[in-house]
Order: structure tokens, then C-alpha cells, then sequence
């Protein structure tokens, strides 16, 4: 199948260090649950600049946690290794395992956005950080996982358990992901919403559309529940979320043959959430909405995240600092989208924000990012370790 | 399996001809659309006395058109000799074909009831009236088909228009159907209500639940406007119907991912409607309704059946008085419950009843009906055609 794809640009000789580590991770085709010793080559790296490593398999999927330094606050750059799946790779403009630097100089490859890119500047700024500053203050942790695209179970879910039970301390995080909407660092997610998942199931008394007077049909009875559900003003949001919004994804009710009134309908439905309430008041305020209208019904619940928030403090202030010396932009803050593994990380305690590159391309074929934001990604990690851990740099700020 | 059954009660020697005649069509098997030569039995029967016959078979159905007498008013029997299936025939405490009559003194066997057992009294009190009365007064006629039970389109339907397109004339008609309740007579149905089925699907533009603001939600956008449908009053019926019923039988939207908002929604629902308003009507009110919530719908319609009503006249008259005469109970007039295939008569301009024995084991195992019912029922049937047809007993009456 590789006959389809354009001839492949040659690796060039002059590579950055960041972009050459970007190459090797792409070149391995770490599908989730993967790992394929991308995270053996950043160990490798790491073990070499003075960390400590921790391998923390669970499962299937491999994870690990590096420390470097032995007192003072962690700063810890969190990421994963596994990349989603290319679809038909005969589609791809270049075979997406085979990394190149395309004619507008984007870095080509699954992964080279989500986020072997970032692995790549993290690794690289934390080398040159080292070595600039041998004896920093406080410490430097890598949290890297191969199922973040994944069920998620086994990755840093459990490393955050993991860390909960030995006591380890973590104030500062930066995911990897990619943040960026336009250009590199022009967006950071400081918060993600929660998300609340439910199944209901509506029961009412089955019977003949001729006789409905034998019969509850729970159809009926829903729809003005339903109508108020969709209507609710749940809360307002605030200063860094938008107001929680409720979706029903899933409807379904009936057997099929049209003079039959069904027994039951089963409704599908999703919270995202600000901080500015809990999931249990979501789950209270449906109860009782669903209670008004005099439904009997049953509710499966699933928290598939909680909300999380950084919105102010010296990770964010690192971060801000970080993308204009680097970048030299003001990046907006932001809690939009969908979830992260920030959600699990933020249970600790600590502050997290989503710092990577522009996000056009991921989960797409021919996934790319401009080779130079890399580089200007990886020298904006170093500014924000060098805020958090070099007084000096803090104090010029200032 | 017939070992499972239990022994079978002897046919008795001195059975009455109504049930010599219901013996011989329950036993046999006249499985929709099968007629088994049922129809040829009754053939036999009124060829013997008189009448003129067209058979009028369409598709797989076998049916016919019988008639003595040349000229003046026209009263028809109608009925089917096709019945349901009998489900598993070891659940039965007698085989379904096997007629007999057991120890509480019913018919017992599959299509007892719905309606060969009607068939059966219909022929016989056709063949005394015309012994007692060979030259009456209009005309007698049998409108039989194989395909009540089934999609019933080549059947009464069918033949209909066969009389239609020939401009034969059809003032009354007696359907056999099991109209009683608890004793044989108690309920005549001099009606029935309409029957409007419709798809429904609502148009939205499909999306990520995280994302809602570049989604529109089916589901959400058509829960207010269900319920308004549930909620609407339609009409108060009338006299002789109950107010017009909505129901939604089959609702069904979404991909079954749970974060993805649905692009469509179906919603299945029927009308079961009295005179008081008309099949447009409904369609038109349904569009206001949804169009006032501003729904992207279409809908595809299907009339069921258009109700129909033989409020007063001379046919309940004779029902009337054949139900006092033969059962000493005074009826109670019905329009309540599903279609028949009265509806496609009465589009002739015919009055139609339905009179028949109790329904209570109809489309069930172990289908039975009082046997001494059968014998009554056939003396009402003579009865009514003595009050339409002798013009002393009616004056009588009178």
C-alpha cells in the first residue's frame, strides 16, 4: 500500500535534538495500549541527567514515574506515549510510522501532535535545564503513560493512586497536550469540566394502543420530565467555565410494532459541569426534577470525571511566563473541551495545566505540527521550570 | 407432542347442525391466509338453498360473494374462516383442531370464538330463515373471506371494491366478530374508532456532547413539542365514541456512543380517533403543533382505517331485537376497542354491526366458547332477518 504515498522527504541531518527524539518516538507505532519502548528510550535519557525510575505496569500498559532532585515542590510534565489509530494508511500523504519534515516544514507522523512532539520538548528542555542548573531547587518528575487514549483504567489514573498511597508529593503539573488552537501557546487549559454520565431507565405498564387507559406509557409520562431536564438552568458557570450543559445522547423506547404501548424507555444522558457545583447536586437536582413529574425510574450513574481547576497561582504564572519568553505570546486560559488525564492528576492536590501544540490535525490523518513550534514548545518548558525552580528568573519577573 | 394433551372428550351424537357445522370448519387448520376449503363447505351449504355464488379469490386469499334473492334491500353476513395461529400446540389442553366439547359445556378449539363458531350460526340461521320464508322479502348475502387475521388486503378490502366497481348494493351488514364481553349479546359494536399510524422523524445536526453549541439537539428540540401532543385534547368523542387517544408506540435516536448528540430522532405514534374530527384533521393539528415548537420533521402517514358509525336505523333495531328474542338480554351498543374489517364495508354506506360470542379466549391457547352460545347466537342472526325481512314481526315490534 505504501506505492500510494508521495515520495518520502529525507531525514534531514541538521535536526534539533527535540525534533530527532520526535523521530524516534513516531517511528514506533505505539497504538494504545502500546508502548513499543518509546517510554524505554525517555527513561534511557532520563537515568542519564540523574533520575530516579519508577516502572509502574499495570495491566497491560506501561507507565512510569521519574524524579529528579530530593526536596522542595514537584514539578511534573505528564504525557503518553500511545498514539490513536491511523484508519487506512493509504489515505496518509506519507506512511504515518515513517516521520518526516513535509515541504511547509510541519513535522509529519501519528503522533507528531498527540504527543510524541511534546515528550520530545519536555525531555529536551528538562536536559538543558540540567544541565544549566545541575543543583536546582525543588524537583523534576516525568508522570508518562501508554493508555491516555485508551479506557484509561491503567494509566495514570492508577499511577495517581499509585503516588496517593506512597505519600509523593506533586504541586505542578504540565500536561502535554495539545492546547493550542491557532498557533503554538496561544491557548493553555488551565481546568477541564467534569463529566456525568447516567443511564435512566423509565418503567411504565406495557399494554394495546386500542386500550391505553390499561397501559402507563412511559413515553408520555417522560417527555415533560425530559422537557425540563433540557430546559433547567443548571448553574451559571463562572469566571473560568462556561455553564454546565446536560445532553441526552441516547433515546430509546418501544418493540418495534406500532399498536403496542412499551413497558419501559431507556434515556441516555451526559452533564458536563462547572466547579460551580458538584456531581452529586447534579444528581440530586434530576432526582427531584424527575420526582416532580412523578416518573418511577432508575438511574445508573457513572462519573467519568470530575472537574478540575488551576486558576491562579505559580504553575499558571510559570506557564504565562513560559509561552511569552519562548513563543512571545499571551496565551488565552481555557476549560473547554473534552477531558483530560489532568482530571485524575488534579485529585492530588495539584496544580495542572495543558501546555502543547496547535491541535488542527490529531486524531486525523495526516497528523503534523510545525517543526519549529517544537522547538519553541520545548524552550517555553524550560522558561517555566526555570520560574518555578531559579529564584533569580522568578524575581526578574516579578 | 400430543401425548401431552389431554384425552379427548367423544364428539357428541346429538350436536345441534350449528355445532355440526363449527366442528367441521375448527377442524380444518385454516391458518391465515389458508381457507382449506372452509369456504367450500359453506358453498355447499348455500348453494343448496338458493344462493347465487362469486368467488373472489385475490393473491393467495380465497374469498366469495353469495346472495339470495333479486331485488330489494341487501343484508350481508360477513366473516372469515382463516384463524390465528395456535402458538405451541402442547400447551393446549386439547389439540387446537381436534374440536370438542368439554366438560363445562364449550366449543373448544382454535377459531371457536373468532369465528367460525359465528360462521357456523350464520348459516345455519340463514338456512331455517329461508326454509320458514323461501320467498322473503330482499336479499340474504355472505361476504366470507381468508385474510381477517392477516394484512387483510386482499381480503374484505379487496372484495369491496370488487362490489363497488360492480355497483352491487350493500344496505346491512352483520359482522361475526366476538363483540360480547362476559355473556353472549351483552356488547353489539355499532362502530369502531379510525386508526392513523405515523413515522416521525425529527432532523437535528449531530455532534460531540462536550460541544452542544455546534449541535442541535433532536431529542431536546422534540421533547417539548411530545409533550405537547401527549397533552393535547383532541375532541370529547361522542355519543357513541370515546375522545380521540394519541399515543407514541416506538421512540429511537442516537449512535449508542454516549458523546455523541444524535443527527435524528423516529418517533412512531398512532391516532385512535372518533367521528367528532377526520384523519386531516389530526395531520394538520400534529403539523401546528410541531411547527409552533419549531420542528424539522417529516412525517410519513398511514391510514389504518377510517372509523365508522351505525348510530341508528334499522339494522341496530333488528340487533337489537334479535339479541332480546334469542338471548333475553337488551345489549349494550360499543364503539370501543380496535379495527375490523367493518371499516371497509361501512365506506359502502352500509349500516354495520358486529355481533358475535364472547371474546375472552380470542388470539389465546385453549380458545373455547360456550356451546349453547352458538345455538342463541344462531337464533338472534334468524331473528334479525325476520325483522328486516317479515314485515309482520317488525310491525309487531313496533
Amino acid at each position: 500500500m505504501t506505492d500510494s504515498h508521495a515520495p518520502l522527504p529525507p531525514r534531514p541531518s541538521d535536526l534539533s535534538p527535540t525534533l530527532e527524539l520526535a523521530f524516534d518516538l513516531i517511528e514506533r507505532p505505539s497504538v494504545t495500549p502500546d508502548d513499543l519502548d518509546c517510554q524505554a528510550l525517555m527513561i534511557k535519557r532520563l537515568e542519564a541527567i540523574g533520575f530516579e525510575i519508577t516502572r509502574l505496569p499495570f495491566g497491560d500498559v506501561e507507565n512510569f514515574w521519574a524524579v529528579r532532585g530530593h526536596h522542595g515542590p514537584v514539578m511534573a510534565f505528564a504525557g503518553h506515549t500511545d498514539v490513536v489509530p491511523t484508519g487506512p494508511e493509504a489515505n496518509w500523504q506519507y506512511p504515518p510510522f515513517s516521520p518526516c519534515i513535509d515541504a511547509d516544514g510541519f513535522l509529519c507522523g501519528r503522533g507528531a501532535a498527540d504527543m510524541k512532539g511534546s515528550l520530545a520538548a519536555m525531555l529536551t528542555a528538562t536536559e538543558r535545564f540540567v544541565t544549566a542548573y545541575p543543583d536546582h531547587e525543588g524537583r523534576i518528575a516525568f508522570l508518562i503513560t501508554s493508555d491516555e487514549e485508551g479506557p484509561a483504567v491503567h494509566g495514570t489514573r492508577a499511577v495517581v493512586e499509585y503516588l496517593r498511597e506512597h505519600h509523593e508529593r506533586l504541586d505542578y503539573c504540565i500536561v502535554g497536550e495539545p492546547s493550542s488552537t491557532d498557533y503554538a501557546g496561544d491557548v493553555i487549559k488551565n481546568g477541564r469540566r467534569g463529566s456525568l454520565g447516567a443511564v435512566m431507565r423509565v418503567r411504565g405498564v406495557q399494554g394495546h394502543v386500542a386500550y391505553p387507559h390499561l397501559a402507563r406509557n412511559p413515553i408520555h409520562e417522560a417527555a415533560p420530565a425530559l422537557t425540563a431536564l433540557t430546559a433547567e438552568h443548571w448553574d451559571d458557570g463562572n469566571e473560568f467555565f462556561p455553564a454546565t450543559s446536560f445532553q441526552i445522547s441516547n433515546i430509546r423506547g418501544g418493540t418495534g410494532a406500532t399498536n403496542v404501548i412499551p413497558g419501559e424507555l431507556e434515556v441516555v444522558f451526559n452533564f458536563r459541569y462547572s466547579t460551580a457545583l458538584t456531581a452529586d447536586d447534579l444528581k440530586r437536582r434530576t432526582h427531584e426534577i424527575l420526582a416532580a413529574h412523578g416518573l418511577d425510574v432508575e438511574i445508573d450513574w457513572t462519573l467519568n470525571g470530575e472537574p478540575f481547576l488551576t486558576p491562579e497561582g505559580a504553575l499558571v504564572d510559570a506557564a504565562i511566563h513560559g509561552v511569552a519568553r519562548a513563543l512571545g505570546r499571551k496565551p488565552v486560559l481555557s476549560t473547554s473541551g473534552g477531558t483530560s488525564d489532568g482530571r485524575f492528576i488534579a485529585t492530588l492536590g495539584t496544580q495542572v495545566v495543558e501546555l502543547g501544540p496547535v491541535n488542527a490535525t490529531i486524531h486525523k490523518i495526516d497528523e503534523r505540527v510545525m517543526a519549529s513550534d517544537l522547538d519553541q514548545l520545548s524552550s517555553a518548558y524550560e522558561h517555566i521550570l526555570e520560574y518555578l525552580f531559579v529564584p533569580t528568573t522568578r524575581e526578574a519577573t516579578a
